[in-house]
C-alpha cells in the first residue's frame, strides 16, 4: 500500500461510514450578551481525530469544499485535531449531503434532530423566545441530553 | 426515513469508513498452560458499539458471512456490543476485503501488521520459539503499543 493510492478523493460512503463511528452534530446554546434575548444558537458539526491522521479531515475539508480543520485539544495521548462545518448556509450543504447519503447508526436521529434546528433557524425562529425555546427542547435530546443552561433558568 | 430505509446490505465503502472510525485489529500473546511454548497467540477483529446500535453489527455480520456478535462490556452508560472475528481462515477472508478496500486512516499501519501476523501464524511460525518471539514484536508495534507480556518474560 503505497502513500499515493491513500490519497485522493473520498467516497461518499466512506464519508458517511466514517461520519457513523466518528461524527458529531451538536448544537449548543450559549449564554452571551448583545444577542437580542441573550442566548446564541450555535450548531456546528465536528469530526475529531488525532493529528496522525489530520489528512482525512482534511480530505472532509475539500470533498465538501467548506468547513476548517483546527486544534481541538491537546492532553497526554497528543493532539487532537477536528474537520469542523459552521454556519447556516454551509451546514444546510451537509445537511443535504447526509439526507442523500443517509447514517446507518442511531446517529441518524441525531442528525434528524440537527436539521430540525437548522430549519427552525432558516424560518429565523431562534430570535424568538419561543423559538428558542422550541430549539433549547431539541438540542437536549441530542447527544448525552444534557439540558442546555438556556432551559436551566430560573 | 422510514427504518425500511436504513436496512438493507451495507456498502463496501461504509464499512471501511465505519472500521476506520471504530474497528480495532489486535493480537493478544496470552500466557496459557497447555500450548507448546506455554503462550497462545489469539488475533481479532472488532467493533464495538453501544447497544442501541447492534442492528450495524449484526448487519456487519451479515455481509461477512462470520464473526459473531456479543455483548464487550457493562458500565453505567449501558451495554457495549461487538462484532468480533477471531480464527485463522475468517480472518483471512477479513483482511482480503481490506486488501480489495484500503483503509483511510493510519489503521491502515495496524492492518498491515496485523496481516502479517496473520501470514506468520498461517506458515506456523507461531509454533516455534523464534516466530512467536517475532510476532510478540509485531504486536507490540500495534495499537497502544503495550509490549505483550510475553516479552516482559524475565
Amino acid at each position: 500500500m503505497s502513500a499515493d493510492n491513500q490519497q485522493g478523493r473520498l467516497d461518499k460512503d466512506w464519508i458517511v461510514g466514517f461520519t457513523d463511528g466518528e461524527g458529531c452534530f451538536h448544537v449548543a446554546i450559549n449564554k452571551i450578551s448583545g444577542m437580542s434575548l441573550g442566548y446564541q444558537v450555535l450548531p456546528e458539526f465536528r469530526i475529531v481525530q488525532h493529528e496522525k491522521d489530520e489528512k482525512v479531515l482534511f480530505q472532509l475539508q475539500e470533498y465538501f469544499g467548506f468547513g476548517g480543520v483546527r486544534v481541538n485539544r491537546k492532553d497526554k495521548n497528543g493532539i487532537r485535531k477536528e474537520f469542523r462545518v459552521r454556519g447556516l448556509e454551509n451546514l444546510e450543504k451537509l445537511s443535504e449531503f447526509f439526507r442523500k447519503n443517509p447514517l446507518k447508526t442511531t446517529k441518524m436521529e441525531n442528525f434528524e434532530l440537527f436539521s430540525k434546528v437548522l430549519e427552525l433557524m432558516r424560518n429565523k425562529e431562534h430570535l424568538t423566545e419561543k423559538g428558542l425555546h422550541r430549539i433549547a427542547t431539541i438540542a437536549s435530546k441530542m447527544n448525552r441530553q444534557v439540558k442546555p443552561i438556556f432551559l436551566r433558568r430560573k
